[in-house]
């Protein structure tokens, strides 16, 4: 903790007693429009829309993820927000404060989503952060500093393996060799994919944002699991974002005719494959690693022919945990038990690290503040670990940075079925508006303190 | 066995008993040209032919397999066979007998591949068939009854689900309403990939061959296995052909974000399909079932991305027995597992039967003449059944049919590894040339017997 950040959390707790014997305060504040909140959710759930349902296929680096970006900024321009798109896409849009030499307070979250995923993970958190612009406006609110809409690229790993690649770049972590080494299963590089959209990938130095322009950063997102539907909770504080370890594995058999080649003279890939599935399924279930999920998302069989023994299977093993310890752990056991597997059955085995993200435990002052807001409006709150990655867990270790969940219904996310109700969107949207302006004017008080 | 094929059986074995009272008879014969077979298959190796290394993938019903039927129409214009390509795709040459209104003696295999297939499988027997036309004509012999030098069209199941689609055509066992009910991945009918190229998917009854126009036919594959290599022979005669059952599989669970839902919480479409393959290994490698193979060589995952959950798989299941019993049986088995890995993880089950064929028997008086040919030309050989499905098996049940293996290098097949030296070829060649005359001098003496 630095010492702005020690200082941040001690006038939290003392400002905390303070509340409490203020009592009542006014609880109306400002105010969603669900309308707005629907319509905006429906018009970028419309871009890259799958053909027959509700799914959304906006990959990173799509053309599909331009065109939500385009709309993004003009949005932004309806509200007179200055807007820039910097070179690795991010879309900001400025508001401006009482005195822009302050550094601003970002909300927002990303407009990319995995192949036929849902129209609510990332898009929630830039349509809610637009509507509290909006909101602001019409309650003729202006803060003391600038407030940045951020609308991220790239945040998921679906297409290039790795996540948040847009919130990496803006925090200086991404580095020019990524975009020349990070490719798509068709075996287009980042910075290829970049140059197809007309995109300067060597222009990457540039969207680096400078400490002095940013203070703090507040997502809002779906939570994309059961526990605030199950517990009847409308909001999820955040404490602490998961880690996450990316794995490429790959077998290595024998592609034979199924009809001519007898059992025990076969090398088949797609039989190691599937042990190392069930292996890492039975690994992460074991007792000792409780919060560690383990999942094999994705698989390419070859040739992929209903007569021919599978020769070669690529697939990936991704591992989350909130201890980091426990996830680097469970993914080496997991890598370990394909080794063995290989070895018996004599395939060849490979294992590559796509990626390897920490998990990270967000600062406690920006969560008490959001928890102040949340008391203050009278809103069921718990406070809760994230199981995905997320934009906000990269920016924390640059900037504070906290994130606010809503409900995700059924648990579903990442398919066509996620759906979070437009009542609990505004709640959440309502938690936002309401904690810029709780930080903008604690930041203010801290800074005169 | 009917009446006239008791009497060859009858005719075949007292004739064995005259041959070996004859003693020696020229081994000489007809010689096939290894630089010719080179060519040939080194012709039909380049459609198709895949950008990096030496497979092939000329599907079903494709411009590639359309165009290896061009080059054999042109080649057997060359050696003035009368040539015909059916409205299946089936080519046709026919080299006129001495007596034109006797039954045919048939000969040849099938164009098609397996996706990044091998260069023999299917290609040796077509090849080997002109050879053997081109040998009779070299050597001045001109048969009793007329020979067709056939090239079935799709043989391959890969495309479609069912194999031997062009032998059943034209065995009269292939349905009209086949042609709209088989589909390939992406969701084309076997009649709309007619229509594609030219073809009159109504017009399927008129390719069927009548029992009056041909009497025999002989085959000449690669043995796709490794039985051949492993005992330095380099004939195989193949007494029965395995019986085949395919089945669709599909695992339905949720998908859902990789990181955000606990293990406990998950419905993995993925696990449960890999829980399957092991079962499907595990069955078929009892020991009971010594004989039965069982492939999951197909597995198609949705979304197939690395941060969301599996939520729908959909596999295949290929069974292949010389036991129609045990066929059956094992992929009860397999089914039954399948339904109760379902069940245990919550996941809904579906199987659907893709094909089905039963093992064949080969009449053993073709087999026997085979043999005769073979002790003859004092070329070593050795009976066996074939694990792969071949058109031999599908017309046997129509005509009598023969086998002629070669050996297939290492046992690759399905492959782009696959691989039979030009002597083996050329062996084999011989075999179905010799076989040729045997049959046509043994039909004769049978008839005026």
């Amino acid at each position: 903790m630095t010492q702005s950040e020690q200082a941040a959390q001690a006038k939290t707790e003392s400002d905390a007693l303070d509340e409490e014997s203020i009592g009542n305060e006014d609880t109306s504040g400002l105010q969603p429009e669900a309308t707005r909140l629907v319509a905006d959710l429906e018009r970028l759930g419309a871009i890259g829309a799958d053909p027959n349902g509700t799914g959304v296929s906006r990959l990173p680096f799509s053309r599909e993820e331009r065109e939500a970006h385009r709309v993004i900024r003009e949005w932004m321009g309806d509200v007179d927000l200055e807007v820039r798109t910097d070179s690795f896409g991010n879309t900001i849009g400025v508001r401006a404060g009482k005195n822009n030499d302050l550094p601003a307070i970002g909300i927002g979250s990303h407009l990319d989503s995995v192949p036929h995923g849902g129209r609510f993970d990332g898009a929630v958190g830039v349509v809610g952060a637009m509507e509290v612009i909006r909101m602001l406006n019409e309650s003729d609110i202006k803060t003391e500093r600038p407030i940045w809409v951020v609308a991220f690229a790239s945040e998921e790993g679906a297409r290039f393996g790795e996540p948040c690649l847009g919130s990496r770049a803006v925090s200086g972590v991404l580095e020019p060799g990524d975009l020349d080494r990070l490719h798509d299963a068709g075996g287009t590089t980042l910075a290829d994919a970049m140059r197809d959209l007309g995109m300067d990938p060597n222009a990457l130095a540039s969207c680096r944002w400078r400490r002095e322009e940013i203070d703090v950063f507040l997502e809002l997102h779906i939570e994309q699991s059961v526990v605030l539907e199950a517990q009847g909770m409308p909001v999820g504080l955040v404490d602490a974002i998961a880690g996450n370890t990316r794995i490429r594995l790959t077998m290595r058999g024998r592609a034979d005719h199924s009809g001519g080649t007898p059992m025990d003279y076969r090398k088949d890939a797609l039989a190691a494959a599937a042990e190392v599935v069930i292996a890492a399924e039975s690994i992460a279930n074991e007792k000792r690693r409780r919060a560690t999920v383990a999942t094999v998302g994705r698989i390419d069989n070859y040739p992929n022919s209903i007569t021919t023994i599978p020769g070669q299977v690529e697939f990936f093993l991704d591992v989350r945990d909130v201890d980091s310890d426990r996830q680097r752990l469970t993914t080496e056991d997991i890598v370990d038990a394909a080794t063995q597997i290989a070895a018996r059955r004599g395939v060849e085995f490979e294992a590559e690290l796509v990626s390897d993200t920490s998990p990270t435990v967000l600062p406690m002052w920006l969560r008490d503040l959001t928890i102040g807001v949340c008391d203050r409006l009278e809103i069921p709150h718990r406070i809760m670990p994230s199981g995905a990655g997320h934009d906000a867990g990269i920016l924390s270790r640059f900037i504070p940075s906290g994130m606010v969940f809503v409900p995700s219904r059924d648990g579903f996310s990442h398919s066509p079925e996620e759906w979070t109700s437009v009542e609990d969107i505004a709640i959440g949207v309502r938690v936002l508006g309401e904690s810029v302006l709780r930080v903008d004017g604690f930041l203010t008080e801290l800074a005169s303190s």
